[in-house]
Formats: C-alpha cells, structure tokens, sequence
C-alpha cells in the first residue's frame, strides 16, 4: 500500500512537539531549572465542583444495574444538546443542529471529511495549526489562502483576498492573536461568503472570554445571514478545565446547503454516524452540569480567573515596553519582539527566565517575530512568571 | 461549496438508523408492544466494581488541584499503553505500538486518512458496515473487493480474491458472522499481504470472546511475519461495558511499512496529533484498572455472561432447527432463514416475538437471507426472549 502523499506536504513535526523538544533539551541541560509554562494552552484549575459532580455522577451511574447505559445517540444526549441550544445560544440554533463531540479539534479533522478534493481553503494567519494541517492531509497543499492578520490591519484579514477559496476557517476570540471579530466586521464576513457560496468554519472555542457586557458578538449566528453559510465549533476545554475530559459541539444549521443544493446537516449526521461513536456518556454528564445554572457561574468564574492571569501578564509586558496585543477578551497575549525570530525570542525567554512559551512563527508565516504568551496557570505560576519577566532587560 | 461527491455512493441510511426506524413504527402500531433487542450489539450489564472505581477515581481527581490534569498525551496514558502491551499482548507488541483511542470504529475511520486515493479495499462480506462506508466516504466505490464469507466455505474467504487489493480489512471473532480464523488461516492472510505488500487492518474489538483454553489466535500478532503487514484495533466496549465510555487502541507496528518506504507509525502519529486530542482522562483510568488482575478477571466474567447468553440463544436455534452460525467465540449468532430476505426474516421475528435483531443484509449481500442475533442482554431478558422464541412456528 502507498503513502498518502500529502502528508509530505505537511511540517512533519507539529508546533507544541518541537516545543517539547527544545524544553527537553534545555532541561537536559538545566537538571534543576525550574521551568514555568505560558506556551500551550492547557487549562490548570481543577475542575469546579458542581460539573465535576456531574462527571462523578456519569461515572458511578454506569455501575448501577438501574441507570447503566451504552451506547448513546452518536450525535450526543438530547437533553444536553437542548441544554447548549438554550444557554449557550439562546435559541438561535435549535438542539438537532447541534452536535456533541470530543473537542473543537477532533471535529475540525472531521468536517474535512464533507469536502471533496475541490476544496480550496482560506484561513487566517497566523491561525491555531488545525485548520491547515487537516486541510493538507484531506485535500493536499495546492489551494491554500493565507490572509495576513497583523498589528498593521489591527488582525482584521481582507476577506476579499479569500475570492478564490471555498471553505473559509475563522477563530474569534482568536488564537493565537487574542483578536476578536466584532458583529459588523463577522457581517462583512458573512455577506462575502453568502454571496460567494463559500461555507465559514467558525471557531469559537474561546467564545466565553467575551464578557457579556462587551457586546462583542460570541458566535458568528449572532449576526443576519450565517446561519445559510457557517458551521461553528465549541468547546468544553477552555472554559470548564475539560481539555482532559474531552468535550466539544459543532453547529451545522439546517439551512446550510452546498452549491449543488444538498443539505449539509444530511451528510453531517452521516459522517458523525460512521465515523464516530459519539461523547463518553460521562463527560456528557459533566457537561450537562456545565449547562446548569450553577455549572455556567462555574464556568464564568473560571475563565475571569485566567482572564485575570492574562491582563496581569498583559500589564507586565506592557510596562517592559513589548508592542503587546490580545489578552482582553482571550486567554492569549501576541507580543512583538523586534529584531528577534519567533524561535530566538522563544529561546531568548527559556534561557532568561526559564518560561515556554509558543512561537509565533509556528501559527503561519505573519506570526513570525511574534511569541504566544497563555494565561493558563495557577496563581502563584503566574505571580512568578511576572517576577521574573519584570526581572528581564528587553 | 461543492459536496464531497463519494457521499452519494454510500447507501444513505445507516443500518442500525433503518432498524431503528422500524421499531420506532412498530411501536407506533403497537404502543403495548415489550420489544426486546436482540439487534444492536450493546452491553445490558452495569461496568464491574473494581473497573467502575477507576472511572470515579479519574472523574473525582479532576476536581482537586492536586490531581488535576488537562491535556494528556495524544497516544494516551504510558502506564495504560504499557498495561496494555502486557497484559492484553504478553509484550508481542511494545507500548509505543500503541495508540489509546475513544474506540475501535473511530479509529477504523480515522486510518483512512494513512491511505490516498490509490486505495483499494478488500473486505469480509458479510461485514461490520464501517469498513465499507468509511472507505467509500474516503477514496470513492470504484476499488472495493468482496471477499464472501458463507457457511459453503466455512465463513472463510479466498484470500486470493483480494489480489487488486492493497488494504485488507479482516474482522475475527467476526462481526456478524460469529466464525474465529485458526493461526494456520491467519498465517495464510498474513502470507499473502507480504507477499503482495498489502496492509491488513485486523479488528480484534471481540478477542476476549475466544477462551484462553481454545487456543485460537485472539490478536493477528500471534501469527509470524504480521507486524511487518498489520494494524490492529482493539476495544473495551463489548468486554468492559464501555461502549459509552469510548475506550479503544490501535496497535501500528514499527516494522510495518509503506510500499514507498515510509513508517507507518510515524504517519499514524502525525494523524493522532492532527486529528485527535486523546482519549478522555477518566476513560483511560478507567482502562488502567480494566489491565490490573481484578479489572481483568472482571473482564473475564462479563465475558463468559454474555457467551453464556449467547450460547444459551444458540441451543434454542439450534432445537428450532435453523441454521446457526457462530455464538461459540463471538457474542453473535448467524442464523440463516431459508426462504425469507432478511428483512422479512428480522420484521416477522418483530411481528411474532416482539424482538429486534439485525438483518444480515446490512452487512453485505453474502449477508442475505440471514439474521444477526446479538447475546448482549441481561438475564431476565435473555429468558424472556428464548420463552418467546420457543413458542415460534418455524
């Protein structure tokens, strides 16, 4: 049998791979160094105790005789669905056009699979690796459209550049920049698609680090029109510690048909059908909790932690004079270190104050220059990576 | 955009989704009706005590900061892998072989991505419908080989039907047909793949149905020269009761090569890390206690109570005078019903007994005139069933 040969086509390592690697090998070097993570974005909080509850109730339900159950509906539990449709997004998307799944990341891989080899992408860069990697893989590297997001066009791509392209992928809050969309500019967005039959893969695995308050629009279905045109996926991960439990949805509206007419859902629910067997009931069961009154203040106090974590890390870096982007309303910082390559300015931080980070260069070629600073960790992390990056001279 | 083109190949229902809709217009007509499944193939009784606590464990532990943890490895767990290597495989295969999973048909799903558009597959017919279906969705209908499976040959195929072939998906204990292959068969598959330089992908999802004592191959690498040929994909789901817990592995041997030279292993890495996040941390502590020796001899129990059914439903076909296939090694019996379709055969067993089973048409056209009967059921079920049966004209 033969190799599929796009995966020539792809980086053959992944970025938080080589990020591992180059750690190793500092530590091998550095037995005793103390090292602190702000590189990926792996949640460290333990998980709060009401949706954890419901995880603990998932697990020994299956060992009763009365409430053991095995395999759910593939495309997860009804009263979750209507659960996500109804708190999450106010009904703007009903209960069947949601989908449960094991994370935002698996599901992207999957969707690959609705597309044949016409699919041309349009993605934004820098973007999460994803998105291109699994474009690659399925559909080969031929048909690829970068569109430059920078401090220069304050992240916000120009989405008439992505003519050519007929599946577009967006994340808002982004990662890595931070940026976030706001209603009129996903509009533009949306109108071009519309009238270009190009279907949006919306990712909006960081859609609860938008406060309320802002007004800054959480889902692409927040505004006219998307729903004939965009897919979105979210995640449990970021936002309730669930980046273990594996937990995510996907949204594919009932109105959203390809160019040749037929209903996009029809082929969802298939491929979800034969290529997956739906959430672990136990994690269906955390998340069920997630949905809960109680389970969604859990949630916001979670993620106005790491918030929190990131505008103090923000301030730090802004006071050392670093051009700083992001981290008001995403867990992420997007910092420019002139003079430096992404690498450099990784290493730069490893050797100096002994903290991973990620480099910007792995999100696509317009983060080059630029390092990805999280706002995950404990406190007392957090407090000491502020120390010893206040210790640094730029 | 323009949909993927192989998704009008496939057959547009799902098998279980047809048997689904049936019952559900059964029970329309006739609302009183007490159906029992026999269809399906899902797990009746509650997850053992020593298993189950592993589940709690891991569920309780994300709730505390001393225990908590986010992302894991993509592969899984060491401990587990290597728990795995050596009590599943007696170290026939080594821990970094090992690839934990959220199950075996998500895997078998996620393997087409190793493959291009050179694909072509031979397959068991009848056959678990997964196969087919990702392969179609995958690589299109124009390369399939049927290799059939019938009483006439003793649900042995003639492996050399698959020579335009260069994937081999080969299931034993076999779903639907119940048949085990010997060390001599599988020796002449594995033979014949090296010889041809195919790719065998073995599910091994039933391994734990064939008793130690029988001596027959529970894993493809039990037989000399299969890791230079063969992936193998595993399950906890019909030993463990986790079909909703999702827990599974694939096993890609570092001997195993394209015919172009690459690793495998390396490819399956890259698709892991791409397209996958892991399998859940409280599934796979869950795992970990079903590789000790209780969550083991548990295994082992569950097992022999569902063969026990299994044979029991047997004895009763049997003494009916049908036909009956399998049920020795395999949680299934393949029952032929001379004279009816199978779906005539699965509606009057709906229509006199009130209980579903699965018609083995949906398993391929050697699957016609045959019935699948699952033994997955609990007790009282099982009994109520063979009552039933019992009072069935022929």
């Amino acid at each position: 049998m033969e190799r599929n040969p796009y995966f020539s086509q792809v980086a053959s390592r992944y970025l938080f791979q080589e990020v591992r690697n180059r750690k190793n090998e500092f530590l091998n070097r550095n037995p005793r160094a103390k090292l602190i993570s702000l590189g990926i974005g792996d949640t460290t909080e333990p998980i709060a105790p009401h949706i954890c509850s419901g995880l603990i109730h998932g697990a020994t339900a299956l060992g009763k005789k009365e409430s053991y159950v095995g395999y759910g509906p593939e495309q997860g539990i009804g009263e979750f669905r209507q659960g996500i449709s109804e708190r999450i997004y106010q009904k703007r998307v009903t209960a069947k056009e949601i989908f449960i799944s094991d994370g935002a990341k698996c599901d992207i891989g999957r969707l690959q699979i609705l597309f044949g080899q016409q699919m041309r992408v349009a993605l934004q860069d820098p973007a999460y690796p994803a998105y291109l990697d699994t474009s690659i893989i399925h559909h080969g590297n031929q048909h690829i459209t970068y569109l430059p997001c920078n401090p220069e066009n304050n992240f916000l791509f120009d989405v008439s550049l992505a003519e050519e392209a007929n599946v577009l992928f967006i994340c808002s809050p982004n990662n890595p920049t931070g940026a976030v969309l706001t209603h009129q500019e996903l509009q533009t967005i949306v109108d071009f698609a519309r009238s270009g039959k190009k279907i949006i893969i919306f990712d909006a695995a960081y859609s609860f680090y938008i406060p309320k308050e802002s007004k800054l629009p959480r889902s692409i279905y927040e505004v006219a029109g998307a729903k004939e045109v965009a897919i979105e996926v979210g995640s449990f991960s970021k936002i309730a510690g669930f980046s273990g439990v594996r937990l995510g949805w996907s949204v594919v509206p009932e109105e959203l048909v390809y160019t040749t007419g037929e209903k996009v859902h029809d082929d969802w629910m298939r491929t979800i059908t034969t290529f997956y067997n739906g959430a672990s009931y136990i994690s269906q069961q955390g998340g069920l909790a997630c949905v809960s009154d109680k389970g969604l203040q859990e949630i916001d106090e979670q993620v106005a932690f790491y918030l929190g974590n990131t505008k103090a890390l923000r301030k730090t870096f802004i006071d050392l004079g670093y051009e700083t982007y992001g981290g008001e309303y995403a867990p992420y910082l997007w910092i420019r270190f002139k003079g430096k390559s992404s690498w450099q300015a990784f290493d730069a931080l490893l050797e100096q104050a002994h903290i991973i980070t990620t480099p910007g260069s792995g999100f696509g070629a317009h983060g080059e220059g630029f390092l990805r600073i999280s706002g995950f960790g404990s406190k007392p992390t957090i407090e000491e990576a502020i120390q010893r990056l206040s210790l640094l001279k730029k």
